[in-house]
């Protein structure tokens, strides 16, 4: 129904957010082959702007992110991949990445 | 605690979820000045990549997204915006611009 649009640079923005409670996890960048990949095995791939390579989310920590439904937004360049995390999403070990508020003084 | 990353182009990816039902409405992009005026006015403010300006949502349709929250990621490039909609997130008349499932052959 939906082409999905990459930017110049061949990507497009994935969200990981938790089926079960709701919970965003992590936004990562997500390039053809990643999302391929995504679809194909069911667990989130992304790419690595950092490391310029693909990336299976949980490859080395084992936190897996299982795909129960990939949805993509009104002009297809963000997907919304619901998912079933293996544990925390955060590198830091925290359940999601987003586990600070952003405060006033340090947005500038 | 956390300073903001913005890319080259200086953005970052803004993520709208409704803070009481925890649906994710939206993606965009986000500058300086997007940022700063989401938290002084308490209603997202987003960059518009396509027209080049800054975008408050709702600014025509009134359909604004009061921000309860924000909070930024493990690496300070991504802010979720924990929201109140005033009505349908999505340009179409949709609550959530990811309305629509991805289908596996639209994918590539």
């Amino acid at each position: 129904m939906r082409a999905l649009k990459y930017d110049s640079n061949g990507l497009l923005t994935g969200v990981a957010q938790n089926a079960e409670s709701g919970e965003v996890l992590m936004v990562a960048m997500m390039n053809a082959e990643a999302v391929a990949l995504t679809l194909e095995t069911g667990q989130a791939h992304f790419w690595s702007r950092s490391r310029g390579k693909l990336w299976l989310k949980g490859e080395t920590s084992g936190n897996i992110l299982d795909v129960q439904e990939v949805r993509v937004d009104c002009d297809g360049d963000a997907l919304l991949l619901r998912v079933r995390p293996r544990g925390p999403a955060c590198h830091t070990g925290n359940r999601t990445c987003f586990f600070s508020a952003l405060e006033e003084d340090h947005a500038e």
